[in-house]
């Protein structure tokens, strides 16, 4: 099976490396910044580098598009152009809305693997990168079957599960479960950081406690400035709630409302437990091939 | 050596554990639940269970007060009542100015070691919980040389660093890289159990980032409720400014301005690469006695 990746990134690193380990692949990359797919091949992302897009997909039975958001959907009209009439489109963006109107191409069905690392770039991929993690997938009725069965197979095959959803559902939830946690961690780092200007005691205090909590702070700007505008509405809404959360705290404190901040404390305290509990039992992916 | 612990939970037991496993000191405990002293001797943090806060300090050398922050200067003045003239008497509480009237006493000294668990209770105390932590001390000019002597000496046996700090400076401090960041995962966990209620799809989207983000979310109501009232005028003052930088990520994104929200994660990148560089070289405590 012939897999090609445009954008060589830690995604699209990683989705060759799980491929040629997972599929016995044959793995082809193209990267504006040729350099990436040299590092590609050394650390056995990728068999082939081409040296355009058309070059890349022609002969491609399945192919990931790993591109920053901002990009994919100019990217996928490009791949599909060349593409060949049996070969699998897919992205990797972490917002579905963008290229949902591509789904009237049979060949195109969007995808979104929940998994990433602290650092960025081809050199940290790893082929386990997607083991145990969800891959979302956005079919449509216009997605074609066989082609739809061929990257859940793939996706399975790279240890990741996956699930159905729709765009918009996506994006909603991706507001409030991702991108919302990254904006409220830069909002931390930023007072964090102003707190170190003025007291250079608090050095003593950054703990294990704030490292948790800032640690997707100022995630790749290039990758997230893309996924902050392409959601804005909703991340608008998400930080809208947020906001309203934090007036009633503020106001409970400056009340001195013991039971009101007690109360609060035990609903966010049930609700991890639940989040946590949910998480431990996800519902299998649509279509998970048989052992 | 004799040290007793008011208060037998995670903190007062891994003090008591610490205390005879690298001072070889008698601990006697004493807490209103006297089930807690039976586990603490049962896991070998407690030598010894009192029946009365007089019985447990009379004897002591030195005593820790490791109960929530609401009950600690009650506690604090019925311990410095029943202590003896060479006895140092001190705190473990998140915030510091509650007690800082009580410095006029030479031999207390208020202090907060930097370190916790997600689990409470004395059943998950631990002898090394305090190893490569900062503990915060808050002397006086008022404050027994002697016996501050004595108590920086014992958390630097737990392993700890002492760092000397005025208790408005540390309350300030901790409004903005604890308690801020408590509130925070409050409102993520809050706003993610809401999703979960609309969309069941979400479950499949709590993955590591939102565990790390929520890690501290709904924390010990007794002992949170407390810590978050005694510093309601620091973290009102914090809530706001997170309030204010939210706005401003608000009004980029609903501007779509591209620049500005760049900008906006560059900064975070930057101050949490400071951040996280600052603590790998924290100052030395004032007075770690030389190997």
């Amino acid at each position: 099976v012939k897999i090609t990746i445009l954008g060589a990134g830690l995604i699209g690193g990683s989705i060759g490396l799980a491929a040629k380990a997972r599929m016995d692949a044959e793995v082809t990359g193209w990267d504006p910044d040729q350099s990436a797919c040299t590092v590609g091949k050394r650390i056995g992302a990728l068999d082939l580098a081409a040296d355009t897009i058309q070059g890349a997909v022609e002969h491609a039975d399945m192919v990931f598009l790993a591109a920053p958001v901002g990009a994919l959907a100019t990217l996928a009209r490009v791949a599909l152009q060349a593409a060949g009439p049996d070969c699998a489109v897919s992205d990797v963006g972490s917002t579905k809305r963008a290229l949902a109107e591509l789904s009237s191409d049979g060949r195109f069905l969007g995808g979104h693997p929940l998994a990433g690392a602290e650092a960025s770039g081809i050199e940290h991929a790893r082929g386990d990168l997607f083991v145990g993690s969800s891959w979302y997938l956005t079919p449509t009725p216009d997605t074609r079957a066989d082609l739809r069965r061929r990257l859940e197979d793939a996706v399975t095959r790279f240890g990741a599960k996956p699930v159905e959803i729709d765009p918009e559902t996506h994006d909603r939830l991706m507001a409030r479960v991702s991108h919302l946690p990254h904006v409220l961690a830069n909002v931390l780092a930023r007072e964090a950081a102003r707190a170190l200007d003025e007291h250079t005691e608090v050095a003593a205090a950054i703990g294990p406690s704030l490292r948790d909590a800032t640690r997707v702070a100022g995630a790749n700007t290039r990758v997230w400035s893309d996924i902050y505008l392409a959601n804005r509405d909703f991340l608008v809404e998400a930080i809208d709630a947020a906001s309203n959360e934090l007036a009633m705290v503020r106001s409970a404190l400056a009340d001195a409302d013991e039971r009101a901040i007690a109360n609060w404390n035990e609903q966010a305290r049930s609700d991890r437990a639940r989040l946590i509990g949910e998480s431990a039992h996800v519902a299998p992916g649509p279509a998970q091939p048989a052992r």
